[in-house]
């Protein structure tokens, strides 16, 4: 039995490690770290591409500085597995993502080298001029380096550039490492991204710009009065020179650039010229998504998109898993596999496209994860990417619908967070018809709570003028989204991740709107009323069935909306019941349930004993949804034992079993 | 009696009217828009140095433009006076602000030629693109052109780079005129105001680049080879003369400037030039803030932030009114005025920052308006202004506190919203210790429903690990931002725009923090508990003593929290009353009184009848508070009203004299 080869890797236990290794030894490190990071990922799943495109860049920077006195801040953080392989969590890799594993992201608590926590995009400049002024404020502005590195994606959203205006206009002293290959999860679009592109592709650009300027600068003078003789048509060449610093140097940032991302060797010695500055500098490094994973790097786009995250055992002996069908599978035929919300709400949304020429489709980079890839495909003239840019999304779809379209912004929950005064000031306040597609809402699973899509109903019922409603299962969805693009204003639809229930989906024929505010009784019961928004009635239904097992006969209803609510069916059940249950996978503090309680106080019913089950006020960690949903008591059997135990407990009677 | 000599303008009532007129006549035009705006607004107040700006631009777009066939979008809105006066609005214009009088900004509802209703900066580019490719998709992308006319500083807010990116990538057949008058409401700050310093203050710029182009152009070739005998000198002398479009061309726009923005016929020539090129364009002018009004356009830096807005009478026969005061004036003592909650907390934080030295302000771009000016000038090394970029503001904050500072995010509730994402995302969820210190809770008075800041209780109250605070008067404000600052964590605290209740403030010495989560009985009584929070307390005091002038002596909470609330009193008083009332100023959705519920129903308690009072589901318009707060019943007389009700509807007992 032979020894495997003993890695470098195996004895970097901390960044330190790094620092007495040889350039030559480094760059070995960066491609133990890639290697490690395929067999793992290819074997557990998680993402992938971003992370192979970084192993060079997290070798240098940990190799040049001296975290955490240091600080290395990672944009979105999940190009930060190279990082996390760095500081320590080497071994532990294999439980990213997992229930109680490490985190999928940086994370502050996790780790005293995850300076700053993050799961959405474009946050690390911003952090970093608050890092790097804080310690000029505490007194000792060289206390620590601090560095930001940011993929091209993340620079379109609005924020890196308010930080980066910021940074400009005070001339902190920090670097940003833009780690540019060229891709978000999808390709990226817009202007920015050409602009990247132009720079990154051009090969006269790889010259270090430093040895023209110096033999430009052994010229005899007069040259000022010599560039009036000279033509506009130098002005493109003047452009390709210039231009890719400045962007930057207008905003006052000097600019490096390109740096090869993948050679250690150079990457140091960019990084050890930006850090001695003492000024804001860009470094801009090209780097190769999937880097030595060959379906993804010579996959092209397709194969980077592809490799953007890995399956479970997607991956053996570094290539692709090949899966032989067995003689014995072929005979059984498969289960038709359930579909994902996100692949019913793609298709419906070509159908309404087709129904409704004022259809449009909107993602912010989010073209897969949304399912608007179908759509681009069906419908590209109604489909639009205006990449990670959530507020000029809204805005986009706000200018749209004035001229009497019917955009539907599809943003996942989390996101949406961040087009909030946009859908305030912009949508509900005029009025205008946008729906807002909600994928991703409730607890998401591995991702975690940067990604748990757990505000909106809180965040969205408290403002006037929207319709908000969620669909129990794929095919109530298909009828919701009919229903927001016909009953104009302002409209909110969420609906979780993974795959539907199970049902058989309507044609697009059989479609219809649902009357706005008008719920569904599923179930007629006695003494209790469970009403479930969303995902929150199949685990009534869990609970119903559970009861029912114990004679417990109860009342199960769909809300189908939370604004508005239906108040006559909310009175019956009132009326009817010595307990309401509602049931919404949303935080409790202002939710659904909250939204019961006020529209039936406010109309002056008696309100019967009131049980609201839901997320509660905590941030939830990650791990698979059926986890979660355990831990936070979001379960059929759960819901029913804290039934029991409220009937035990207001009015003394019994369950037959109990 | 002579005749005024009549005046071009009163024979403008739409835009086409400005079309027959020769460029002399419709710079004449402007001129009598800007007296028109200077005899009404310094008569009744508002807005007044910005319009003074953009008479020229708006006479130009609307003499070139054919609206609303073409679309103008006026950024914020509040430059916007002179588009109203040439839209028919001429003779409504002192009603502007007023109740029931023309919108403080441009409203959709109000005029056709209002194209998008904004009180909010950066929007204007995001909804430009949407229209025009709205236009495309209903099949006429020449339905009418699209002009979007933002000031420089709302180019810092990151959406607004968003729609660039957008619009760049897109190829957007649309203009922006860049109307740069180098300030906010404050002088601008940052990295992007001191690019557009560069470019309008250099006189070389003026010169039309297509002049200079035409000019190179005839020389001979062989230029390629040429560039290579320049040195590096040359360097700034290319920047200098590219610069100012680079920026912009990087994004793909064109870029055409600088235009004097106060001259019709180049506004004109340029204007049209734009409009032709079938293609992103933008148009950099530069124009005077309070253009032609000489104590602001003569006073610097601070004479155009003193004439920002223009005080009631303020102005008699064009100049500054003389105030005279009179013998008998003089005589009388004048009684103190009671301080502005914002002049408080200026105040107030100037003293925590030298109790605490890791305190530090922050502000985006609203440096008086949040009592921050103070602040910068007693302890300019804790104050930070990010310019209009709510976003950066939080997240340069969260920086901040991961180095130990302790910053204060001194943003109006209306304009957090823009940060919501990052309050979810990077501020609660790390457990950062950074104070919110919303200015402007509540209904805010003449800016009207954009400015309204009644959704932050049911926004932030959804989050985890956040206190809640509001202060019902001047002097606890004081105490409280003590408190947020002691306790550590997120914290979010909540203040009235206008003057405090006029109690007597604690001097420095005295400021305590107050237990968290601990409300205070402010009066003792029967039947009914009041539980009031920020400005609702004063609300519950006057219904209080009005009740009692009926014998009916109620009881009266200041909860002083909203988040987490004292348990330990709400239980006492819903055992102890049989009608709870609780009062905010803001959103009852998912508000305040909804809290109290929820806590009480949650621990298993009995809750009385429950009466909330507040911020009904509806946009309010503007108009003095005191006519809102009427028209909404947020009075201690509706109030009572309400109570006298309740009682009766509820169980049939009245009050001694209903």
């Amino acid at each position: 039995m032979t020894q495997p080869p003993e890695r470098l890797l195996d004895r970097i236990d901390a960044p330190k490690d790094l620092h007495g290794l040889s350039e030559e030894q480094l760059q070995q490190v960066a491609q133990e770290v890639r290697e490690h990071i395929i067999d793992t990922v290819g074997e557990i799943g998680g993402h992938f591409g971003a992370n192979l495109g970084t192993c060079e860049i997290a070798v240098a920077l940990h190799s040049v500085l001296d975290s955490p006195t240091d600080k290395i801040l990672w944009d979105v953080g999940h190009q930060a597995y190279p990082h996390k392989i760095l500081t320590g969590r080497r071994d532990q890799l294999p439980t990213i993502r997992q229930y109680e594993g490490l985190a999928p992201f940086c994370a502050i608590h996790e780790s005293e080298h995850d300076i700053m926590g993050a799961g959405h995009a474009s946050t690390s400049i911003g952090y970093a001029v608050g890092i790097k002024e804080g310690m000029k404020l505490a007194g000792d502005v060289d206390a620590g380096r601090v560095v930001a590195v940011i993929g091209d994606g993340a620079m379109t959203g609005g924020v890196a550039f308010e930080a980066i205006h910021q940074a400009g206009g005070l001339g902190t002293p920090m670097v940003v490492v833009l780690n540019d290959n060229g891709m978000s999860i999808s390709p990226n679009v817009g202007a920015l991204s050409r602009y990247f592109n132009r720079v990154r592709l051009n090969p006269k650009l790889w010259h270090a710009r430093e040895g023209v300027e110096e033999k430009l600068i052994t010229l005899p003078g007069g040259i000022g009065a010599a560039f009036d003789r000279l033509g506009p048509q130098l002005k493109e060449s003047i452009k390709s020179f210039w231009a890719p610093g400045l962007f930057w140097e207008e905003l006052d940032w000097a600019y490096m650039g390109v740096i090869d991302g993948h050679d250690v060797r150079a990457l140091r010695r960019a990084l050890k010229a930006a850090l001695e500055a003492g000024r804001p500098v860009v470094l801009h490094t090209a780097t190769v998504k999937g880097k030595g994973f060959m379906p993804a790097e010579d996959g092209g786009l397709e194969g980077m998109e592809k490799w953007h995250a890995a399956k479970p055992k997607s991956i053996t002996n570094r290539a692709p898993t090949v899966v032989v069908k067995t003689p014995a599978s072929a005979a059984h035929p498969v289960t038709p596999a359930i579909p994902q919300y996100t692949a019913v709400f793609g298709e419906a949304l070509i159908d309404e496209v087709r129904r409704d020429r004022r259809v449009v489709g909107i993602t912010a980079a989010m073209n897969s994860g949304t399912g608007l890839n179908l759509l681009q495909k069906a419908e590209p003239e109604h489909y639009f990417d205006v990449g990670i840019a959530e507020q000029q999304a809204v805005l986009f779809a706000s200018g749209l619908a004035l001229e009497g379209a019917k955009p539907v912004c599809a943003i996942y929950s989390t996101f949406l967070q961040r087009a909030y005064d946009q859908i305030v000031h912009d949508v509900c306040l005029q009025e205008l018809d946008v729906t807002f597609a909600m994928d991703r809402a409730g607890l998401v699973g591995d991702d975690g709570p940067t990604h748990h899509g757990v505000f909106d109903i809180a965040y969205l019922r408290a403002l006037p003028n929207i319709t908000l409603a969620a669909p129990r299962d794929e095919a109530q969805l298909k009828h919701l989204l009919r229903t927001a693009l016909t009953q104009g204003g302002p409209f909110g639809l969420r609906y979780p991740r993974g795959e539907g229930v199970g049902v058989a989906l309507p044609s697009s024929a059989e479609v219809q709107a649902i009357p706005v505010g008008k719920g569904e009784v599923l179930r007629e019961g006695s003494r209790v009323a469970l009403i479930g928004y969303g995902s929150g009635v199949g685990k009534s239904l869990e609970a119903a069935a559970l009861l029912a097992e114990h004679d417990l006969d109860v009342t199960v209803v769909d809300a189908r909306f939370a604004k508005p609510l239906d108040m006559e069916l909310l009175r019956g059940l009132a009326a009817e019941h010595e307990l309401l249950v509602t049931v919404e996978e949303g935080v409790l503090s202002g939710g659904f349930g909250s939204g019961v309680w006020e529209a039936l106080n406010d109309a002056g019913v008696h309100v019967p004993k009131m049980l609201r089950i839901g997320v509660p006020d905590r941030y939830v960690t990650h791990g698979k949804p059926a986890l979660l949903h355990a831990e936070i008591g979001f379960t059929g059997k759960e819901i029913a034992r804290k039934i029991e135990a409220a009937l035990l407990a207001g009015h003394g009677s019994v369950l037959s079993e109990a």
